[in-house]
């Protein structure tokens, strides 16, 4: 294993800096917004990376990037530089076909897409997203070295502004693959600069009429595997490389509006007031309380108080609470928690309370075939392939619905996300890549 | 008095509805905020009211306007449509002589100033301010009905800026001409639209590096009475239709800083969380217990949260609190007792504090013989001299440094301020401008 190892940590590095040097901010960490100039490199770079091993790339429907390596004849696997005969692997290192199970085959010609999205938060790390993509990129380049040759189409994908970072709108690529996000609903959504989606969507080259899903794409896939870097320390905790997703975690978002009446921070008696930060704080509490009782989480990380200022008592707060739970119903019992704690608290200082949902997500059990097969493959590295839930939302829990899909998580030591703070080891890195070329190799070159 | 009080109360309605009649918004109650185009019609309505009654009107070096009434020898007074006989007042209004105490003469030939502000805060009433003004000016009106002639020089003034509410700079025009607000600091100061203050002042005709204090012109004050409509409800639970402000509580405004972690709202596990959000709920509820327990008032009305996303926990939260006592002693223990509850929380939550003073007035005393003036003029009108402190800021405070001053009160009924529903009967405001009369005369004309 030790050539081929040096092999892929030589190429993963390669390509990782590669990507890692576009949208560097000077305020801190990367910025790869969607649609804009430094989102526009990345997939440019994306481009670049899949045309020089041979992979066909378009773009789809819904503006996510998919680089193709079709199983065309017996002709030399694209991006193997020097093709060895098929019967021969070059390194030794592709273990005998009769050790494997029998490959997925579901249709029986289905492709098999890895990936994930190049965009990222404000400021945020190096790794979050463009982790799979590049993964994906080595994985191949590694199988095309390895004179593999695909049996099924194999895709690596970039899917398109994944953080909603932009727009707020996460997952909006896969999400209008999927047909579950109307595009025409959101085109008139400004960034903060006033840009609306539709604009800054023609800026990208795209037709925004032209923008809606393609549910045959999605059919022709037997598997999706998105590999990912940890957003937590549940990796670190328990001393994985790499880690495998069970499910992803029920989620919701809601607008709470609390409004009291605003009046001089001088004159009004304290018993007068009806002051609507005495909700904020409440909510901000009572989202904790909730999560930790029932074993979620929750948060307030948005408020929006009017008029905002400091010799005023505040007419109305606004407070976004995202909360996520293990499955829906607990996700209810916290959000129901939370709404009898608030509304305690409104009821004390005369405030009105509205708490709209602004979006809700299911629970997505991951699929079991194809998470054992990922589990087999990191046992064949040695490895101990533990299974983590995941309370963030991906494209591959918005794929799920219509297609087995699974996830592969990298060790994060910091634990930290969406921040220049999150890492992964480049032996960690390998050791995904590895799994994911492996689960390639299965599923599609066997 | 029947007479005299129908001519007060039909030139009081007509002045107040002029006045009304600039700045109303489409969003809701008035907008005039300084140094805009409806500022400038207000302070053109001034200078035509004024010049009206023959006053001459002059701008300060602090931008403030001063319509005077002099003592200019025997002649009619200025304003007086029908001069009568100075030894026979029309009305028979005019109290004996005798039965005055004698006039502060400090100096012996100081000049009576009263009056107040014509801007607003943002969506504000149709009294702040603009009471004082209407007042005083029908006050000057009604005495030069009454024949009577100034022995000393008496000035309405109308100062400018006073709310600050588009450069946060209230009381400006007062504190410049005071000393106690240099120009020249403030100038970069940029208004919503990003107008500097410097643009502001320019388009509005003044140069701003000629901006400055006139110490002259308080030195020649004898006494500033300001009449401002109540901005609470003591006068409506003790049944007063006008008041005295016996002193202006201490004021200050810090701003706390409180800095934890940014990290994904979905991932980070509860008790790996640095999140500022609970320092900012801790300093909304410590501010309140912390008044309630001392006497004070103390408000959190305006936060930035950052990044302010709905799927982060924040990195820093920002909170700003104005907090008000009735000394500065108490309201030194008030601060310690806020940021005794915000470090507590903050230790818990791991989050670094910054508390940084933004301002700071020292308790205003008034003086004690003007008050005492102002109540016997009260008396003489049958009303309860009631003495209230008041929390809020007054270019009448401003002054009371460096000259007697004093503030008489009208009753709010709703008790609420900065607000479009901040209201005064006309009976009321009839009753404190016949006491500002009462005053004048008893001041300058005796």
């Amino acid at each position: 294993m030790a050539k081929s190892e040096h092999r892929l940590r030589a190429d993963f590095g390669r390509c990782f800096d590669g990507l890692a040097a576009i949208g560097r901010d000077p305020a801190g960490g990367w910025t790869r917004l969607a649609w804009t100039g430094e989102d526009r490199a990345a997939r440019e770079w994306f481009r670049a990376e899949a045309q020089a091993l041979g992979l066909e790339v378009e773009r789809d429907p819904a503006g996510n990037l998919w680089a193709w390596w079709r199983p065309t004849g017996a002709g030399p696997p694209p991006g193997a530089d020097q093709p060895p005969p098929a019967d021969q692997p070059p390194d030794g290192d592709r273990p005998p076909a009769a050790e494997q199970p029998p490959a997925a085959r579901r249709p029986e010609t289905g492709a098999v897409a890895v990936g994930s999205h190049l965009d990222t938060v404000p400021n945020g790390g190096a790794y979050d997203g463009a982790l799979g993509v590049v993964s994906g990129l080595v994985a191949v380049a590694e199988l095309a070295r390895r004179g593999v040759t695909p049996r099924r189409p194999v895709a690596v994908v970039a899917f398109a502004d994944e953080e909603g970072g932009r727009f707020g709108l996460p997952t909006f690529g896969s999400r209008v693959l999927a047909g579950t996000l109307d595009p025409a609903s959101a085109l008139d959504r400004t960034d903060q600069a006033g840009t609306t989606l539709a604009a800054a969507l023609r800026d990208a080259g795209l037709d925004p009429a032209a923008l809606g899903p393609d549910p045959e794409r999605l059919a022709g896939l037997a598997a999706f595997v998105e590999l990912h870097v940890e957003q937590g320390r549940g990796l670190v905790d328990r001393g994985a490389p790499v880690g495998l997703a069970s499910a992803i975690w029920a989620h919701g978002r809601w607008r709470l509006t609390l409004t009291g009446e605003a009046n001089h921070a001088g004159t009004t008696r304290l018993a007068d007031r009806h002051d609507p930060m005495f909700g904020l704080a409440a909510a901000v509490l009572a989202a904790r309380a909730a999560a930790e009782e029932l074993g979620g989480v929750a948060t307030v990380g948005r408020v929006l108080v009017e008029p905002n200022a400091t010799n005023a008592v505040a007419a109305r707060a606004t407070a976004w609470l995202d909360a996520r739970a293990e499955d829906d119903r607990t996700l209810d019992w916290l959000l129901a928690a939370f709404q009898a704690a608030v509304e305690e608290a409104a009821g004390r200082h005369g405030l009105a309370v509205d708490l709209a949902p602004e979006s809700r997500s299911p629970a997505v059990a991951f699929d079991r075939d194809l998470t054992g097969r990922l589990a087999g493959r990191l046992r064949d590295q040695g490895l101990e392939p533990v299974e983590l839930p995941t309370a963030a939302g991906h494209d591959a829990g918005v794929l799920a619905a219509s297609v087995p899909a699974a996830m592969l998580f990298v060790r994060n030591p910091t634990g930290t996300s969406h921040s220049p703070a999150e890492r992964a080891e480049p032996e960690d890195c390998v050791a995904g890549a590895a799994a994911l070329a492996a689960v390639l190799d299965e599923l599609a070159c066997r």
